[in-house]
Order: C-alpha cells, then structure tokens, then sequence
C-alpha cells in the first residue's frame, strides 16, 4: 500500500509500505478515507520533537476491510473513526475513562504501528478502540467532522473538561489553532457562559466567533494577563484552556486562572519551566490535562455531531491528497493552514 | 509588649514591640495564648526565604482584649481561632471558598502586621477573620489542637481536597512534616481506604499510623515511586498529597498519582523544574493547591475537635515560652521536633 513515510525533519515522502494483514484476533484493517495532520506533527516535521523512521499520523476515518475473530464490535464496511491511541477498554486506566493511558495500549502511526497517513491501518484491540458510524451517506461536511473527533475534537474538549468547564462557567482560550478553536467549541457544548478567545490572526479569530467566542483578545503573554484580567473585574477566569504548550502559554493560562479553578492543559510541552509550581500555590489554582482519551470522549461528540450540534470539521481550511502530504505540512507549518486534511479514498 | 522579632536567618529574639491598638472600626485585639512555628517560618530562618526585619509567626490562639464597632462577630472575652490570613469573607476569592486569596487580605508576622510570636495582635478584618470558639474549659489537648486549626490541619486538609480524596479514595502522602501527617488526618476524616504515608522516622511513623496511615513506606525519590506502584499494582493512587515543596517529593507526588487523579501541592515550591508539565500531560494528572483558605475551613474542622472526633494537636511535641522561641525553631531545624508549640499566656 501506499503510506507516508517519516524520514526525518521537513522529509515526509509517500511510498510504499506492506499491506496491513491481521496479525492477532483481537486486530482489524481499516482503509483509510480521511486522515489529517496534527499539530504536534509538527514537532516531528520540524525536528523539534524525535520521530521514528516510518509510519506517521495518527488520526483517521475509514471503512473496515478485514476483522479478526475477536474484534466483535466492528464488522467488515463499517465507517469507523479510530481514536488516535488504541485502547484494551478493560485496563484500570480505559475503566477509569483515561484511555489514552491504556496499560496495553499505544499509538498510530509511530514508525512501527501503520499510520493514519495511509491507505490501510491494522488496527490492534479492534473492537475496543474503533467507533462505529450509524447510519450511510452522510455529507462530505459531516464526514469531516468525523474526523475532526479522531483527536482535535477530543482534545479541545479534553482540555475544557479537564478545566472544569460547565454551565456559566467564564472561559479563557489560549492557542488559536485547531485544538484552541476546539477548545471553544467543547467550552461553547458544555454551556460556557463567556468564551475569551487569544488569537490575532483574523480567519481563526472568525471560526473562534462561529465557535462561540464571545471576546476575542489580540495580546499575548503579560498583555493578555492585564487584558483578561481587566474583564473578568480582576478576578480571572472560572476555567483556562492551555492548548499551545510554550512556556508563555502555560503561564499565561495559569495567571488568568482564578484562585480556586484549574487550568486544562492539552498543548506538548516545550521550554515550561518551574515557576508553574509557584504559580499554582500561591494563586491557588490548578494545572491539569494530558492526552485526550479519545475513545472515552468519541461517542458522546458523535451524538452531537450526526444531531448536528457541533461541526469541529471546520477546523480544516486546507484539503489535499496522499501524493500531496508534505504540502499539507507546509501549509501548517507556515500557518497557512488551520489544520490540513488529507482525501485518501473517494 | 514582648514579640519575637525575626532579625535575619538564625537570629529570632524576644524583644518589644508596640503595643497593638484598634486602628479601624474592623480591628480587634487578641492576646495570644498559644503560638506554634510553622514549617513555612524554617524557610525564614534558614535564610533560603526573605523575610521583613519585623514581627514574625502565624498561627495562634488567644482572648478578644478589645473589639472595633464593625467587628460584630466577637466580643471581648472570646477565645478565638485566627487562621493565618486574615480575609474580608465577601470579596470574590472569599465567596467562592478561598479566603486565602482575599483581595484586601494579608498575613499575620510579616513584619509589618503583627505576629502570632507574641504576646498580642491587632487582627485586621477581625469579624470575618477569627473564629469564635463556643465552650469553656476546654482541655489542654482540645486547646493544642484548636492551636493546629490555625494553619497546620488545614494546609493537610487543603491538600487532601485538592487531591480529590473521596470516600473510598486509595491515597499517598507525600512528606512526613506536621502538614504531611495532618494530610494524613484529613484523608482518613474524609473517607479514604487506604493511605500510604512515606516517612523514615520511628515517631512520624508511629502518629502517622495513630491518624489513619494503613501503609508506611521509608523510601524515597525513584524508590517511593516504585514502591507506591508496586503496592498498587501498578496503577498509582487515587489522591496524591505533597507535603513539602522540593523538585523531589512534587516529582514524586506526580509520578505516583494515578491518570486521571490529582496531586494535591501545599508545600511551598523549592527547586521545582518544568519536567512537571511533561509529567502532568503525559501521565494525565493533575496538580492543584496552594496556600489554605483556613478560614474556610475552620468552622467544619472546629466541629470535629469538639466532639473529639479529630486530635490534629498531636502534631505539637515540643513545648517552650515566647522567652525561649529560638529553640523551638532549633527542635524543627534540626528535625528534634515535628512541631514546636509556644506557651504565650497561662
């Protein structure tokens, strides 16, 4: 088959890989319709962050072509979102709803483990990890959306929930990529009764608005400390989505939080230093996040999304094929694009 | 009056200060009956925090002497409980529980407001600060523990509801300091299973397992983390509590809390780096704390010393007057004590 191949910092080449067969019961083989690139791709684009030789990108829609005997959930022609890490459903991490942190679990798309950036992904612990799609013909808009709950959705929301947003709560965005946007739309879901967007770049400030940004801020760093704080009457916000990963962010994030709220953090870290400890005590406030369980949180996004309450497929302004994927980089790398999906199938 | 007067690391002497009087129709005075040293005040002592030239100490007890017109809620003649910070109980960090964070607050013997290291102290705020005790005759025992209300209990209650400790809850306890073993208190008041405390000492140990501790464990840094995992097959506890502050033991505390759960930080941030985040994302948990609203949490925990149902007072071991206050800084210096009461008034 036909996959993206990592070969090392601004080198993603398509080329051949083995065609995935099944290797255990539990497996099954999906071939890929849509699949996108992620932000944190680009750590490993850019080689700021190791990246092994081989398969990459971890999130994707397809249908299932293969199904081993095991994997009793999904049956061959299903549409099926795969979360972007595997899951056994069954560790005490999946049953506490952290399955990102499977204790059998891993990624897609790692070197070894097919990626999302291909035509074929063998899938393991099938029947635990993969979403099945109701229903057939759904809108290319939809399907994009489908896509958008492979990890951007889930992520943003990740980080609202791990803030603790819920009804009335005043919210505070930090990062306007497709994870932040996101973010605003989960916050916007979860009955947020002010959304502050941080953004300066007018197209994100524009989907932020669609998402459900009710004040847009243009400052950054202690800038957009005064300006948050000037709003919320110096208080600070009840919840503040950290979804960049920067030192700047982090801090910036846990100053506007109010004594007393937390801080949800889904952004990599890169150059967060120590003073977060010091942030945290004496404004009394907490940091909280991670990898988002994606398969935890699918199925309840994807009620929303087939009821058409949300459409996080928004988020990709840039469109391409497999044979095109290193421009799909580009454009986000460059900040081109929002957020880049890649047609593999019809 | 006679205070201590902090004068620079190592050097803490008894001498005069003025004698306090209202200033504002919201002051009272309290002439303090009991003091302790806080783990917080070592810091100043070593010279590894600043410190104003100045009065100095925290936590007391004492009886109104004199009561300003607005300060309705005591009356002279009052045995009252100060927490640490004194707090206006409207502003909006007080509304939403966390007086520690009052917006016109401040904290008692920080050179300029008056210490609890001393004969007597004019409480600022003084209607929404002190917390009258109802009763008379209490016990010597019942007094050392309204003495611990002050910072101590409820900086380890602090930090077991910043970690989420549930009924049922499996939980860690991170420092073997008067806090850490109030942390252990505190987990078991509120309901958890099992807590695991790590401490090397035979007599923390041995009141750590008088308030609730049903594991020690005596190693330390990588070791603890071990063997917390190993004790809980593999998984990680429920609640961390950090109880110390220092880049080990809040590493420690992360890596030991379970995805999804929460560490729980009210050790004052020393030598803490960014590797934190990494944790915090990458294991999926969070930290969350700070500097206790006491005030907040007073009135409940003063119920459960009264009906004797909690003894948080057996943290004090050594015992002094004001004249010989440089030697309880000396019993917890150098660990001889795990906290020192000071005897101000009979």
């Amino acid at each position: 088959m036909r996959a993206a191949i990592y070969k090392g910092p601004h080198s993603i080449e398509v080329g051949e890989r083995p065609d995935p067969v099944l290797a255990a019961p539990t497996d099954a083989i999906v071939r890929v319709v849509l699949s996108c690139v992620c932000g944190s791709d680009l750590w490993y684009w850019r080689g700021e962050s190791p990246h092994a030789v081989g398969s990459i990108g971890h999130e994707f829609i397809g249908v299932v072509d293969d199904v081993g005997s095991e994997a009793r959930t999904v049956a061959r022609g299903d549409l099926v979102i795969a979360p972007f890490k595997y899951c056994d459903g069954t560790c005490p991490h999946c049953r506490a709803g952290v399955s990102s942190q499977c204790v059998v679990g891993g990624a897609f798309g790692d070197g070894r483990i097919d990626g999302g950036q291909g035509e074929a992904v063998r899938v393991p612990l099938a029947g635990s990890t993969l979403v099945r799609v109701p229903g057939s013909g759904h809108s290319a808009d939809t399907m994009r959306s489908f896509l958008a709950l492979s990890d951007v959705m889930c992520t943003g929301h990740h980080a609202a929930v791990s803030a603790g947003v819920r009804e009335g709560s005043v919210v505070a965005v930090v990062g306007d990529g497709a994870v932040g946007l996101c973010g605003v739309l989960a916050s916007r879901r979860l009955g947020a009764s002010r959304i502050i967007a941080l953004s300066r770049n007018p197209a994100r400030q524009k989907l932020a608005a669609e998402f459900g940004a009710t004040d847009i801020l243009v400052e950054r760093g202690e800038a957009a400390v005064s300006a948050v704080l000037e709003i919320t009457n110096g208080i600070g916000v009840d919840a503040a989505l950290e979804c960049v990963g920067t030192g700047q962010s982090v801090a910036t994030a846990l100053a506007i939080t109010r004594p007393g709220s937390m801080a949800g953090m889904v952004g990599v870290p890169h150059g967060v230093d120590g003073s977060i400890a010091d942030t945290i005590v004496f404004r009394n406030v907490g940091l909280r996040g991670g990898v988002a369980p994606a398969r935890t949180y699918i199925p309840e996004l994807l009620d929303d999304v087939l009821e058409g309450r949300i459409n996080p497929g928004r988020v990709f302004d840039f469109e391409t094929d497999l044979d095109h994927i290193a421009e799909a980089y580009r454009a986000m790398d460059e900040r081109i694009a929002i957020k880049s999906l890649i047609r593999v199938a019809a």
